[in-house]
């Protein structure tokens, strides 16, 4: 067996509490090294009372289940639940050839009867309610909608911007502006429930400078040519009135340098009351101007990624603490949204998100704090700082294996099992899975217009465990390259839209929701056949059962089974290249 | 190469920021499965300039050294400085063959010039100071003595429970007094500032109802048979005028029975305003009593292990949390204490120590909280919880490996050096390290009155990383067996101490003191022979640079080198069994 592969870290995504009281036991070993591994566990001061064994540790032993396979490893899990909330616990390990190992907290040795008397355990002291990652519930169950603002509908001209261009009169670009606003996101609220949409994902709405606002300029007023706080408060109770939550963004690594507090700055320098907001070098504040207004080689003062015009906050520093955390309180105590989305989340310090999750949290019990990561979110969602992150590195392997081809399928199902084995189980269902954007390229772009395609992929992206989310304008068929190419002004008129594109979008949002029990909680399950290049997918929960079938190649695939609750290019019983048929 | 045990973890003890501002990585790989590491890493918004490149990543590559090694892996390490406190990284692994891998964020894949141009890398967004784990400078340079006040001298007759036994007339248990207190220790502290102690490790001072006082009655007074607290600022005050740091211990986890909480939910159970500080199952709280009064089966409340007299403490509870936070507080504030430890810290929740640091720490910067863990402690200091843990893996994989001698030398350090790879590396510098306290049989006992192995022993002890801490009496040859033997009243009668015993004690602190940087801070490397049964252990720090050499065999082990800076049992240049040498 090869020893040196085997490993497991107490309390962290490998052992945890989970939702029903149950704790949850991870093992990662070589791919198809061993045959069976069991879990020796009982109570730390657990002893037998029998006379022979009197004093020595009394222990259960369960088998676990090899329940996610990657190239590489084989992940073994199982639940247990102890009566005294305490657990110490050990893995016995049978090789493929029947010896068996014992691996515990100290040691990796053979299993003799000796070396189990001698178990130095691993431990979890005491099993805390209150140290349980415990995601919102309704997250695992709500289909998003991500809107851009400023190009999702004009409700009201009388704020628009100067210069605003008729909507859809041209391509977007880094600059020009159509006049979507507030207002007209709630003259198509309608619209979004009756697509099936339960939340909403708005990009940042505060004033600022650009036409996607990530450049604020101030957190507590409403950008005026969006509306103002009395549309928002509609918005908002529309939305709730309609079943929908509703999720704001905003950027709190760094400002944007027309805010009132950097531009203090700018002219008092080191004598700035908010001198000690930002992360600044030298005074004064400076940089060499180039033809790339993004790019400055020389900064006096730290940034968001090597833009002038976005000074990072010092969030150690109380103040800014305050000033943010005041900020989030607002819009959750004033205007009731349901969640935060954090731009560049990952750029900020741990401490800073503790707080702001407490703080959330105390104010609506199931909140819901989503972080910008596009990489191992692990050391934010393994405590109590973001409930989900941006599922990034699974929008990319999608991506990989399905739409760019760029690796085999069973390469992608190894790397989505890897994912998921990142994070607790109850994290992994309120990550947010979306395929496209407002920082990439567009699905139907991607597919190179192969709308056959991206109905695979958009159906593939709604059967895995996560919390998916539609860019506005996929239902239609919007196309789009990378920004701002992505952020074009929504299509509202019927005929230039893809009805087909819209009713499947509609189908696969029900299908979502009608089996949401099992999409959001069931076991998650893939057979791969990269020479036919086929894929199966099969979760399941209960006695509920439900099966996919995609065909990524050339040849038609054959079906069996009869009925499907959605299909797409099935031919009586052949699937056609880029169908599938989701089976219940 | 074996790709499967490959392993990397990001923002944890294989990834994070040092003191000096670098940034430390760490590798796991396969023991002796490769023959390079290099860490290709850059600005994550770094890109080349120069007209073929542009646009790729800028980043640059330096060789990792493997600085651990235990049987089944090898450690390779590196550190890094980044001037915008931003990192991404990837590792180029060169297996034994030549065959060069990549491994990054999301796989490891064999190196290609495609791979290397696709890296997914790890990520640390930005390198925030508020985040580093910065455990005391202090601690790392202090040698601790562990008193149990009942047994370590009595000062003050007159504070004498009832029934008080005269000063070593008997053998401790575990209900028996002999009136040590307060008094006894500051009457003591010019000896042990005379044998070179810097640091006072006092267990449980609280009104308690039991010798040990673990049964905490009132964390507000100082027991009255201890003394009172105009004599514990006494004892403060005259220890840091020794250059002395006091550290007290308390027991958080639960109460004792007797305490007034308790007392009322035994009085007025439900409608008990302390109904809420506890886990109670069922009122009234009630169990079966049997012979053995340590063990009830049947509790309806949860207790520690399974005593009925140690109810837990409900820490979720804010009342609860704010009463300990106010202990922890007053202790500081008032007598101006320099750490706590706590005991059964790890059966309480995180939420609680993550309060707890903040508060200690902000009420005294350089502050230490050591928490009782008996085993992998990763997960409280991982992040600011504790600074470090009672090093009990440590002081078992010694014993196991030099006093028991059940487990090789070889195996022994292999042990050591993955108990280092837990954690970063300034926590390993606050650990504390002992090799006996008032839980464990005393070291003379577990060498079965072996003084040369006890020597050698201790020796080896004082030249780790970590914190070194003697036990009460050890330094005069004290024995006895687990607890109640190994807490016997301190032998003051200079006829009856082992007067070399105390002499080498004390030249072993002075050697620790005098090179203390190599000690605390310097690198760490064994040579083991196994068949010899000889150690060689090698440390250290810029120029300078510490060897000490064991012989746990039979045979006498030739020495070559000259003048050792501390030696037992060398004649000539012939170590004897269980001899040993340092050189300088």
């Amino acid at each position: 067996m090869d020893i040196a592969a085997v490993y497991h870290r107490p309390d962290s995504e490998m052992a945890y509490l989970r939702e029903n009281g149950a704790f949850e036991i991870r093992l990662k070993v070589k791919h198809d090294d061993v045959s069976k591994v069991e879990l020796l566990y009982g109570d730390p001061y657990g002893t037998k009372v029998n006379e022979k064994d009197e004093g020595t540790w009394e222990y259960e032993t369960i088998d676990m289940d090899r329940s996610f396979i990657t190239k590489l490893h084989d992940y073994y899990l199982a639940q247990v639940t102890l009566p005294l909330h305490r657990l110490q616990y050990a893995f016995l390990i049978t090789d493929q050839k029947g010896t068996k190992w014992l691996y515990d907290d100290r040691k990796l040795v053979l299993a003799t009867k000796e070396s189990i008397a001698e178990l130095t355990c691993f431990r979890m002291p005491y099993l805390h309610e209150i140290d349980r990652i415990d995601p919102p519930e309704w997250v695992k169950e709500t289909v998003w909608y991500q809107i851009f603002p400023e190009r999702f509908a004009n409700g009201d001209k009388s704020n628009d911007p100067k210069g605003t261009l008729p909507w859809g009169s041209s391509e977007p670009s880094r600059d020009n502006f159509f006049g979507g606003d507030l207002k007209g996101i709630i003259d198509h609220l309608d619209y979004l429930k009756d697509l099936g949409i339960t939340g909403l994902y708005l990009c940042p709405i505060f004033t600022a400078h650009s036409n996607h606002k990530y450049d604020t300029i101030d957190y507590f007023t409403i950008d005026p040519h969006f509306g103002d706080k009395k549309t928002f408060k509609r918005l908002v109770d529309e939305a709730h009135k309609r079943g929908m939550k509703v999720m704001l963004d905003a950027v709190f690594n760094h400002l944007g340098d027309f805010s009132m507090q950097w531009q203090d700055v700018i002219e008092h320098g080191q004598e700035s009351r908010f001198a000690s907001w930002f992360h600044i070098n030298e005074f004064p504040v400076s940089y060499t101007k180039t033809d790339n207004d993004e790019f400055a080689r020389d900064l006096t003062y730290e940034v968001f990624a090597n833009t002038p015009h976005m000074p990072k906050l010092n969030t150690a520093s109380r103040e800014v603490q305050n000033y943010l955390h005041e900020i989030a309180a607002y819009w959750i105590k004033q205007f009731n949204i349901d969640a935060w989305r954090l731009d560049v989340a990952n750029e900020i310090d741990h401490h800073f998100w503790r707080h702001f999750y407490s703080l959330t949290h105390y104010l609506k019990r199931d909140f819901y704090v989503l972080g910008e990561v596009w990489h191992n979110a692990q050391s934010w969602v393994n405590q109590h700082e973001f409930d989900g992150a941006m599922n990034y590195p699974f929008t990319e392997t999608l991506n990989d294996g399905i739409v760019a081809k760029k690796i085999s399928l069973s390469e992608m199902v190894s790397r989505l099992n890897e994912q998921l084995m990142l994070y607790r189980m109850p994290t992994n269902q309120v990550m947010l899975n979306s395929m496209d954007t407002h920082d990439t390229a567009r699905l139907l772009t991607l597919c190179q217009g192969d709308k056959d395609l991206m109905r695979l992929t958009l159906t593939l992206m709604f059967l895995q465990i996560g919390s998916p989310c539609i860019y506005y304008g996929t239902e239609v068929g919007m196309a789009g390259d990378n920004d701002p190419g992505c952020r074009a002004c929504m299509i509202w008129d019927k005929d230039k839209q893809d009805q087909k594109m819209l009713a499947f979008t509609k189908e696969l949002i029900k299908l979502r929701k009608d089996y949401h029990r099992i999409f959001s909680y069931g076991t998650y399950t893939w057979q791969v056949d990269d020479d036919n290049q086929t894929l199966k997918l099969i979760r399941s929960k209960g006695e509920q059962q439900i099966c996919a079938i995609f065909n990524l190649g050339e040849k038609p695939l054959k079906v069996t089974q009869k009925t499907p609750l959605l299909a797409q290019n099935l031919v009586q019983d052949q699937l056609g290249k880029h169908g599938f048929a989701i089976f219940g």
